[in-house]
């Protein structure tokens, strides 16, 4: 059995900095079913041997690593290994490299548990193949219709079928899965934090109180393609502008909202050309508030400001709270720690109203996330680990 | 022999309608030694075959049909047949069927030619594959310096120098062509006007007086990567609203200088995810005014105005006026025709300074080029080769 922590490194960090590397972006770019994704399950599949784990790949491509007989009620813990294009080392993996290590250090320990237990890894968790997050957990508790999701198409015009065939995983069952969604006992998801709280409140863990509403949208503006050279000012419907101009009423909107957050992360002209007036521009729209209510408002905001020729909602997920109980149970074998809500999305949040679910985070002192600036001090993540190894203890 | 006329429609115009269609953008993309660029390529040299034109690629990809044998002092007729990405199906192939139909006619009317003649199918002119335009005129005028040329990428990150190897031409010529220089004794080219000039004079054909001078840039600018959920609005730095702002500081900027023109045709967000607070954001600048001056304090004061963290200039054409005796000769051909200034560049403004050189308009009822709506009616097509016939006929 291998341990994770050496020479002062997240040995497990380690063995996979090499996987994904985004050579253009900086950072890692790990997407479901291609190379580096299939690698990392490859990897993780090995790890989970290693401490005599059975793995299971569900219908929905959630791999399952059993320490003990699968079985109803379980408790369970894991996150995700995929990436954002260009994202750092540690949102995702080191849910599951913790998860690892806490269960090695179980083993270690003795302890043989009363309850049946599994590391849960979600696939595509940023929705950065696909467009839509959290499609492993989303599928499972049946929030994503599996027929949108097979026909879902990537940057290169590749479905979600498609991939999912070309990387040999069988869609036939895809969705709803009750089977699965029965033997969650129980949730515990740990993760980096990705903002600046853990900073701020001068703590090396917190758990999660909440989760903001969130969803994504695509936005386009239309105009008349067109010569740059031979179209005066004057003449020019050139939608790039009103683009322009939505960019920054998206941020006054979220400006003038509390709490709120609203971001363009991703834009493009069409048809694309240095020398040529678009004739429509598309951005994404990612817009979280601390209520379904406040974020249904912002974004009825930025329509009305924008004056986009078409909005569609790509992705819809409500606020979570998570569970006071399983808070009270984490807080009892931990101690006193900070709760914090949390501004990012994640397959805790999926799961939250279909099991009791907890979210422990571990401070990132860059207070960076989804870009390669995203850390986590040793120290830091082997008191995320204790925690962790502390609550299984005691959920076990 | 084939005629280019039939049915009321411009023949070899539906003939190549085809090849390259963009059914993404609209319209076509027919880009440096890609698929389309080489059926063109192709079908030019299959059609030359008809007239019995002898056929040749010189050293920087220029394909020349020769009527009777080579030499110094030609007259060279051409245009080009490569597009924007979703470009019209007039901007370039116009230029080259005019050509050969003039020289059909010619041929049909038992004219033999005085002076070497060719017609001369440019490389690249829209510089929509590896970003600068003119790359076949501007390497055999020297303009262009070819180690820059061979290394430059398109946007799949192949070179210039693999492109070309792929499709089976050879660089290692490449660069400034003295001999192919000395054979051009005058250049014509005639071309579908791109603005709105001809509808506005009522005129089906014009003559071009100048060009405006233009030039590429690439603005980048940069901020901090970060989460778009868990990063407050007030923690950010993020480009993308840098880039909207100076998006309308540009065209602010040309608003205010008379007769300028400033386009952002592209754009791009790294690394460009919807939940991802980008690291930095990319932009095309196009910019054009009536004199260089003018313009480079257009792009003076957009410079100052935007704040970008790194302005790179792509390239860059003075101000072309076209030759006063050559116009005289065209306007004693054709008749009096209006004169207009280009806003477009064309490979006749980079040969203009190295040879005698005119251009022939045909009027365009759209107003509207490098997108689909791009047009010509038959019967200003028509006026158009009988203008180009005309002028061949006085000057061989």
């Amino acid at each position: 059995m291998s341990t994770s922590i050496a020479h002062g490194h997240l040995a497990d960090i380690d063995r996979i900095a090499q996987v994904g590397q985004d050579r253009k972006r900086g950072g890692y770019s790990r997407h479901l079913w291609q190379a580096a994704d299939l690698e990392l399950r490859e990897w993780f599949i090995q790890r989970a041997g290693d401490l005599n784990l059975d793995v299971e790949t569900d219908r929905n491509g959630n791999i399952w690593a059993w320490w003990g007989p699968p079985g109803e009620g379980a408790v369970v813990t894991g996150s995700h290994l995929d990436s954002v294009p260009g994202g750092g080392a540690f949102d995702g993996p080191l849910g599951v490299i913790s998860a690892l290590e806490a269960v090695g250090r179980l083993q270690q320990a003795g302890v043989h548990p009363t309850k049946p237990f599994a590391i849960l890894v979600f696939a595509e968790e940023e929705g950065s193949r696909f467009g839509v997050a959290c499609l492993g957990s989303g599928l499972m508790t049946g929030k994503l219709d599996p027929a949108r999701v097979l026909a879902l198409s990537d940057a290169d015009g590749i479905t979600f079928a498609d991939a999912a065939k070309h990387a040999g995983f069988s869609t036939s069952a895809l969705g709803y899965d009750k089977e699965a969604l029965s033997r969650i006992g129980v949730f515990i998801e740990l993760h980096v934090e990705q903002g600046r709280g853990l900073i701020e409140l001068g703590s090396p863990t917190a758990l999660a109180s909440s989760i903001l509403a969130h969803g994504r949208w695509t936005l386009t503006f239309k105009g008349q393609g067109n010569h740059a050279g031979a179209t005066l000012m004057a003449d020019r419907d050139d939608p790039m502008v009103a683009a322009a101009r939505a960019v920054l009423e998206i941020r006054d909107a979220a400006l003038s909202f509390k709490g709120a957050r609203a971001t363009v992360g991703k834009i493009s002209a069409n048809p694309g050309g240095a020398n040529v007036i678009a004739s429509s521009v598309t951005m994404t729209l990612d817009a979280r508030a601390d209520s379904d209510e406040s974020t249904r408002a912002l974004v009825d905001d930025i329509v009305k400001r924008v004056g986009a020729k078409s909005v569609t909602e790509d992705s819809w997920s409500p606020e979570v709270r998570f569970d006071s109980d399983i808070a009270t149970k984490l807080r009892k074998a931990i101690g006193e720690v900070p709760m914090l809500p949390s501004g990012a999305g994640h397959d805790a949040g999926v799961l939250a109203d279909v099991a009791p679910t907890g979210m422990i985070f571990v401070r990132n002192p860059t207070g960076v996330s989804h870009a390669p600036e995203e850390f986590a001090e040793l120290a830091d993540c082997v008191a995320g680990i204790d925690a962790l190894e502390s609550v299984l203890r005691g959920l076990l």
